[in-house]
Order: structure tokens, then sequence, then C-alpha cells
């Protein structure tokens, strides 16, 4: 594995946001070489597949201004500092939805751009709904709906559905029902 | 759909980056109060979910230093400007693996982190592979695998496979096997 890796030599930081920070690291490479890599530190994310007793996904509809789009995607939220992924996970459900679960169990987990970027998101899934209480943030606006594998299917075809772990939860919806 | 956009009041960019270029940008929220978005401006990037004759997905092995670890991905690119994303990856595919293709179809486009970033990847399938001729860019050391889908899986859940697109290939092995 060793004969891959890089070192790093010097980290520049370049911004400290509220949710990212930036750097830029100089790094020696396998052949003794040296490169830059520009490097975005995320804290992290979950987003939960939930099905409703009908057997019906579901998303939310939101406005995501690195897109300048509206799109369909599944409950999901950032890690708190220390927080239990599991935890945000059934806080953002209920937050986002309305619906707590009895249970929910933990799918898989990935690193979304893994070029530039450390943001892992950790994918859980439930079946077993029941009410709760919706709360957004003060700077959250989003819309519930709920829909079958075949309109789900629909909406990537037409890019309403865009991004990558409702993608995902699409394709798990299909593995699961075929 | 317009009741759930921001408006961008003003936009500061932080960083012009190789890669990436970041910026923050003030914005009115539906309610007409203002908040800050941190956002990553990347090219976009294709990927290849490529099986051999034996049905095996081709991986690529290789560091990722905002991880600070050794994957296994998919092979994988950025769009260089102007390029069709079906010519990138063809041309990643070869670069990377040193196979060409026959025949390659789109299988889906997906942003990968859409809270903060505009990559959008866009993931082609291909099952007619030819020999073609492998070339790495100046910084880039990786390695070659072929894998069954059992193979695959167990890496998924050893975390060897362990990003977004390589996760969503797996998955497509699965669904068109079953």
């Amino acid at each position: 594995m060793d004969t891959l890796n890089e070192k790093t030599i010097h980290s520049k930081t370049i911004y400290e946001g509220k949710i990212i920070k930036v750097r830029v690291d100089d790094v020696t490479l396998p052949n003794g070489g040296t490169s830059k890599r520009e490097i975005v530190d995320h804290p992290g994310a979950v987003a939960v597949i939930a099905l409703n007793s009908e057997g019906k996904l579901l998303l939310v509809k939101q406005f995501r201004k690195p897109l300048e789009k509206v799109i369909y995607e599944i409950p999901a939220g950032k890690l708190e500092p220390g927080e239990d992924p599991k935890q945000t996970a059934l806080r953002e459900l209920e937050e986002e939805t309305g619906y707590k679960c009895k249970e929910m169990s933990h799918v898989v987990s990935f690193y979304t751009s893994p070029g530039f970027a450390n943001e892992l998101v950790h994918i859980y899934f439930t079946d077993s709904l029941i009410e709760g209480q919706k709360h957004l943030d003060e700077d959250e606006f989003l819309e519930n709906i709920e829909v079958d594998l075949e309109a789900a299917v629909d909406m990537i075809r037409d890019q309403r559905i865009f991004d990558a772990k409702t993608v995902y939860a699409v394709q798990y919806m299909q593995l699961i029902s075929s």
C-alpha cells in the first residue's frame, strides 16, 4: 500500500467557513516528485432511505445554491461534532420529514468526492416510520413528497432526482424489490 | 418551484485553484431573511463501470490525499473544458486501465455533494473491452485490479471500496446480475 502514498510537505489553510475548510497541501509523490492537492475538509453527513407503509420513498424538495436548482433528495444532514451518525440520521429524518422510526439500520458509508473532499456520507434505511415532529433550521426551506419506485426512476430520468445519495437510494429500492 | 429559490445578493471569490474554485455567496432566503452559502465550483467528472470478458469489474487502486487513504475506485477523471463527457470517459478508461472499448453507454449523472459543491459525475457502462494503451498523468500513480461481484461486495464491507461512484457501480452489477 505504502508505495502509492503521498506525504505532506506543507499545508496552507485557505478558508475556514461554517461548514467547509479549504487547504492546499504540497505533497511528495511516490516517484519523489512534488505536487499540490486542493482539499475541502467537511464534517461528514448522513442520509436516510425511508419507506412509508406503502413502500414509497420519502423525498425532500429543496433549492441547492451550488446547483442553482431545486432537486428532490432523501432526507439528509451534516454531522454535528461528536454526534453518533445514527443519532444524526434519526434527528434529521424527524426534523425534515416529521417522521420518527422504530428501527433504523446502517446500509453503507461512502466518500462523495474522494478527489478533492473528505465528506463521508453514512446511509441508513428504515421502513418502520411513526409520527414525529417536523422542525427545520431557520435557513432551511423544503417540501416533502413520497414516491413509488416507478416515479422515482422517472425522476432520475428527468433530473429531478440528481444527486449521488438519492440515485443510490433508488437503486437500493430496485434491488430490494427485485 | 420559485418559492424555494434563493437569490444571490453578493458573491465573494475565496480561492481559484487548478481544480476547484471556492466562493461564499450571500443569499436572500424564501422568507426574506439572508444567509451565507459556501460553494465549491468543480468542472465535473466522468466514471466508467467497465466489465471484462469474465464479467469482472475494473478498479484502480490509488492514494487519495483528502482521505489520507488508498482506496479502490472505478476508472474516473475530470472533464476538460469543452470536452464531451463520453470522450472523457473513453480517454480516462484507456489512460487508467489500458483498455479501449467497442461500445459505451451512459447510465446516469449525479451531483456528488449538492449541499456545498456543483461537481456533476457522469457514469458510463461498457462490457466490450479491447486492448489499448495505458498512460497516466505525471502526478498520477495507480494500480489496476479486476474483481467479481462477490469480491467487490466484500471490498465495500471492509472499506477498500469507499466512494459514491464505486459503491453505485457495485450496486449496478448486483442489479444487472439479479
